[in-house]
């Protein structure tokens, strides 16, 4: 059984879309990794985070009824979880937020548990790049892969910070408008190599509803997102799209570029679910046997012979 | 050796994009279906088309010099060609229409050489739909498949012919504003839906820089673009893939979903070569070799093997 080190943010979520909106529900980037990622049965996924005494037993009864270990999130007394209310409009596209309360998060000093400090996969949730390099720092064995996400708050406020740290990972999942404002370049083909330059070997673009583009030195992988009839709440998606990835990576004996356009492909076929119901209901409860149709579906609507 | 009828404009065009500008040149939608098709070394294309006095021998001779029949093309003696002028802004995606002069368009009216009445497949472009729908009338063999491109200004001031001729197609190319525009419907999956119900079994919606998404019925087909170190100028990108689809199509003894599904990517893959140049000169000297190169980079692109 492979380990999958996720480091990411556990968090409550008030949603509001055109479809409705929601009371503060679990939400968070580690969340959604996590439950993506527990769709793999020979996966071993430790997460860690941090939350506040206000945090629900019954929030972490859905962590571990998916098999995530939940060791390595410190719950801080007397203090309260990290807290995110955002707005979308009619394109689901653009979003606005409402409200950022960090709470716990300000002072979050991630503590990986002895148990993932070999963990084989790390993926390093969207957070401040000292955090993240200060949880990749504990790892004892040097992982096979270390996939990191990020955004552009940090790269306006800690870009530096940023660039030290892709030094050290081999996958960097970002959407277009990020790649461009980090690479100074327009062209996503530009974008890539700029950015394969600062570190990453591998550049991820996720460009939501227009799917997602893997580069790799001179080679690209594009996958689709699942057109859907209806579209309920984009949150988490990216970070549903990451748990696939690295999930599926976690599986794999080898990781060849065969390999990680399969993942680009996993994550993408999950994060599909996530959109369709508000926060982690649909991820959360996805059947084995629904992923399976799904991903049927994602080879009809890629698949030809020329 | 099959037929193309392709119903559409030749013109000129003005084009200003990010990285330079150009007097008038040869444009129109007919004129970059019929170079697109041309790649089809099988296939005997017939352009229906209007022109003024003004419009120099130069420009016909590069329709002839890639097998383009131009019979159908009237010289409207005393009158002047179509003429268009467009502006680009930085992100390609959306262009301003700077001078619109109809001249001989205004009073188009197109008449179908003989040779080509039995035409196996017909390409309608964008052009009022009365003015379509009287090309097609002049059929005298039912095609094995008819092709519309169509756009918002024609829903806005003649909707109702152009459901009437909605009836009589069997694909719309379309892009996704339009398609919204047609259906009332955001969700593409539901505007196609939607679409399906007015007449053609294939709805085919172009997103640009995102691709195109081939619908049939509960059938959905993604063919990205081929993403781009530099895009030049994208006109004529949306009528270089309907020379391509409908070049492919005149080549394959049955329409089958299959070949429809491979059409689409000989479309993307063709526009591909039209947005690196100005104007159609890219479309008009692209090379067998460089189609074929090129057509390998699309596989690279999208094959994967879950």
């Amino acid at each position: 059984m492979s380990k999958l080190l996720v480091i990411g943010t556990v968090a409550f979520d008030a949603i509001e879309t055109p479809f409705g909106k929601t009371d503060k529900i679990l939400g968070g980037a580690g969340t959604y990794i996590g439950l993506s990622a527990s769709n793999f049965k020979n996966v071993d996924t430790g997460l860690v985070s941090v939350v506040g005494e206000d945090f629900p037993q019954e929030y972490f009864d859905v962590l571990h009824s998916k098999g995530i270990n939940t060791e390595g999130i410190e719950v801080v007394k007397g203090e309260k979880t990290f807290f995110w209310s955002g707005k979308y409009h009619t394109n689901m596209n653009k979003r606005d937020t409402l409200i950022t309360e960090l709470n716990v998060l300000e002072h979050f000093n991630p503590v990986v548990p002895e148990k993932y400090k070999d963990a084989e996969i790390v993926m390093l949730g969207n957070l401040h790049p000292l955090v993240q390099n200060a949880g990749l720092e504990q790892m004892t064995v040097k992982p096979k892969m270390v996939v990191l996400d990020t955004m552009d708050f940090w790269m306006n406020i800690a870009l530096e910070d940023l660039k030290m740290l892709l030094k050290k990972v081999n996958v960097i999942t970002i959407n277009d408008e990020e790649a461009q404002q980090l690479s100074g370049e327009y062209s996503l083909v530009k974008a890539a190599k700029a950015i394969h330059a600062m570190g990453p070997e591998y550049v991820v673009i996720k460009k939501g509803e227009h799917g997602a583009l893997l580069f790799h030195r001179e080679k690209m992988f594009f996958a689709p997102a699942l057109p859907l009839a209806d579209v309920f709440d984009p949150t988490g998606a990216g970070d549903t799209f990451a748990g696939g990835f690295t999930g599926y990576l976690a599986e794999q004996k080898e990781l060849t570029y065969e390999n990680i356009k399969n993942a680009v492909i996993w994550g993408s076929n999950l994060a599909s679910f996530t959109v369709e119901e508000f926060g982690v209901k649909r991820i959360a409860e996805v059947t084995n046997k629904e992923v399976k149709e799904r991903l049927d579906k994602f080879k009809e609507l890629t698949n030809y012979s020329l």
